[in-house]
């Protein structure tokens, strides 16, 4: 048997079990909690297409001309994630961190864009983290990119977050009726910009509260309000986490940073500070500065050694963008079922709780982030029983010394396709995304069932997944097929939705 | 003028001035030295063909299936170079970095293999590191790989050292007579096995002491003799570093790693010992324990404080050895002049004089090592006048607080060809390596001159060498083809040799 995984529900994906490093971890629990009297915080740091490659400690930094000495410093002294994986794309990420389910299960399986009619609000049925968190006592804010529906009933504030001060689309979305020298054939055209704001194309910084009031905080009206977009965000969350720390509830902050996502302008204070002064090196560096004030306004707020954080992409570098783009060292790009679309960086920090100078390449997927957040939420209880729930709480991996990961397999889908499968360093293709221009990884690119045999890679040997090893697996080839169709097997009885973004 | 670097004599290659580092650093040197009444240790780790991608603080490490635990630790309390360069080959490498010129001024442009005939012994000519620092009092040792000729005069103990422990040729010469399984067709042929031994190889580990006195320590018999070599070489550094630190000379010690180069054969301890079980990771694993030994032996003999320490590997990954082999985020591999062949690892370390943290990405030759160890030793005024000299001392560089390089510009080479130039983040190519098979770098590529413009790469945004930016470069080209033709021009005077290795 190759999977040592193990089956405690039907709707609950397999995990390894570590019953030692889950009694560990629920007692060091138990005494913060007895500390603190209250649950701890949660608060994630999710930026816009960053690359595996970007942050210094994982080879890049510096040495690609952006240094990111905050994000260097939390994962030197916290646990530094190898393997990470996110969706291909953006609102499918989102989506599934929220809800701990594959995107292919609640629809949401590409970015929503404007003009897109979704036939069928999905929050309608899912159970988001917020408003779970929420049930048991939980303050829950978002701030910054939303990207999962801007309809009434789909907004944050609609589907379980308390308060939302943020944007509904991606910087792209806001900018590019903006940026004449990028986009002449829109902007310098009023009957397609006609046809534009007649998409209804939200252009604005939006605040809304549970209950529906929703007020327009700024209208993005210039290139420039999209450069400072972060640094309006991020002065909101320092500003929400000193009020958070005195209120007497726990609080989940997800702050998703607008930047990196092309198309990038640099702000004031950053225009020029990163050593390659590209707007896209230089919004690394603003990123990561704004990540360290954040995280000094824990610590002046008396709350850092309460709070879990979280630090990670949405997804791979989008290098349609390039020469401003971003660093991967592996195959393919943002949009891709290629290690450079899907592997992305996992910094998880607690100060206290977390042994400084961890590192593990052990399996993460984001979706694990809403299993895991219910368990410091102590709502674990609350997970849905009616539906498949592809997310593994990690808690015990995340904060026991030398803890291993619950996760055997990571699945991954493009759109409507499963792709493929990792498991150990292994990863096995079914069907692969081939490129058909040198850097057209969204805008050229084919989707193609293998020919004899799987595409099997070992990232360990390969990390650029460049030579198959069928002929050298052959004696797990069969058993690697079989994981991968116990997976689709779950499909059976919990059907894929379609809300209309299906192609 | 795009160029900074000054001339200060027509033998030296101009460097970058920065008056203040390089007082504040001789002001720190000369303090050592009235505390130790000597000159300092210089110990340097070369492993052979580890790829920069490897270790972990370069984004290898657990996520490729080999910790890296010492060289981490090393480049965290050190300073880390991320943009440090060798020649694409072994003998160009370790010739230079002993005589500070390029392998084309000395000749030995590329691997020595058996059956070569040098026609001119180079080293009647050079002055080599050893030879310099022995005139001023060091004890020189090597210890490990030479490769730079084994015939009498061009032995370790005949250049300089005072004392040799090692094998002159790689690995990979000594395991093919006996690997039968990877090379039936000459192990299973005894017509050709007598063959490659008229070819003269040498098959021994062997002890030689400066005077000629050269011994026959271990024959090597079995693989298993190749698999043990490292530990072998290893234990011979630690007895010598308890030896030399009880003497009253200050040492140079080069002690070159048989490993990581291809064939590798995991040791009785380290096979299985990295996560991926390959015999290449479990070597790597191995070469990083051993640095930890050394490392600790010399604080163990009580002269860590006195030490400067340089951890790097002689080229890039050797790629046509997969599925055994490195890791390089970057394009190509040894033997070529892609960034994947010519950009390694290098860690400089010295505990009380290396202020920690510290991380650069300017620009390091690891010629420079032939300086800057001249420099420590206060040997700098033998640096021979009537030749061209390629290495800059970078004393301050690499000792200074917030040190800056004091290179401007790295030359690369594939044996008679003046490929590629890097300066700033930029690299410009007149001669490109083609391969014409997935991972044959050596094996089967081709040399081609560019087309209608030199191919320039911006390296912070391309790091792979995808993408080249000519036309967004125009306004410099001619400035970058006039840095490359000064370069040019310092062979008129002092033209290339030919020592019988010239294809």
């Amino acid at each position: 048997m190759l999977s040592k995984a193990v089956r405690t529900s039907e709707t609950m994906e397999p995990a390894l079990a570590f019953p030692d490093q889950d009694r560990t971890t629920a007692e060091k629990l138990a005494e913060l909690q007895k500390r603190i009297g209250k649950r701890p915080n949660i608060v994630w740091f999710l930026i816009d297409d960053m690359g595996w490659g970007d942050p210094g400690l994982y080879g890049g930094g510096e040495a690609v001309g952006a240094a990111t000495p905050n994000m260097d410093r939390l994962a030197r002294e916290g646990l530094m994630l190898t393997s990470t994986y996110s969706q291909p794309t953006c609102t499918p990420t989102r989506s599934a961190i929220l809800t701990g389910r594959l995107p292919v299960r609640t629809g949401l399986t590409r970015p929503i864009l404007a003009g897109d009619k979704i036939t069928k609000n999905p929050w309608a049925e899912e159970a988001s983290l917020p408003k779970l968190l929420g049930e048991v006592g939980y303050a829950t804010v978002l701030c910054g990119k939303w990207h999962v529906g801007d309809v009434e009933g789909m907004r944050p504030h609609d589907v379980g977050f308390d308060e939302f001060y943020g944007f509904y689309p991606a910087s792209q979305e806001l900018s590019k009726s903006l940026d004449k020298r990028r986009y002449p054939d829109l902007v310098l055209n009023p009957e397609r910009m006609q046809m534009f704001h007649d998409t209804g194309a939200s252009e604005a910084l939006i605040h809304g509260f549970k209950g529906g009031e929703t007020t327009v905080a700024q209208k993005i009206e210039s290139l420039d309000d999209i450069a400072e977009a972060d640094h309006t965000l991020k002065e909101f969350s320092v500003a929400k986490i000193k009020e958070l720390a005195k209120g007497g509830k726990p609080f989940f902050l997800e702050h998703a940073f607008m930047k990196v996502h092309a198309d990038n302008f640099a702000s004031r204070e950053f225009e020029g500070k990163s050593a390659s002064k590209y707007p896209y090196k230089d919004a690394v560096v603003e990123v990561d500065a704004y990540i360290g004030e954040m995280v000094k306004a824990l610590d002046d707020a008396g709350v850092l050694d309460d709070t879990f954080i979280f630090i990670t992409s949405d997804n791979g570098p989008q290098m349609d963008s390039w020469p401003d783009s971003g660093t991967t060292p592996f195959r393919g790009a943002k949009g891709s079922a290629w290690e450079g679309g899907v592997r992305v960086p996992g910094i998880a920090y607690w100060r206290g709780m977390i042994s400084p100078g961890r590192q593990s390449d052990e399996l993460f997927d984001l979706m694990d982030l809403f299993n895991t957040s219910l368990d410091l939420g102590g709502a674990l209880d609350r997970i849905p029983t009616d539906r498949y729930i592809d997310g593994i709480d990690q808690t015990s991996f995340l904060l026991a010394d030398g803890g291993h990961s619950m996760r055997e397999k990571v699945y991954i889908w493009n759109e409507q396709n499963f792709m493929a499968m990792r498991m150990y360093e292994y990863k096995i293709m079914t069907k692969v995304v081939e490129t058909k221009s040198q850097w057209l990884d969204i805008d050229m690119s084919t989707i193609t069932d293998v020919g004899l045999a799987p595409w099997v890679f070992n990232l360990y040997i390969d990390p650029k997944e460049q030579y198959p090893v069928g002929h050298r697996m052959n004696a797990w080839l069969a058993s690697l097929a079989a994981e991968m169709k116990a997976h689709a097997a779950t499909f059976k009885k919990y059907p894929p939705k379609d809300i209309g973004l299906a192609q």
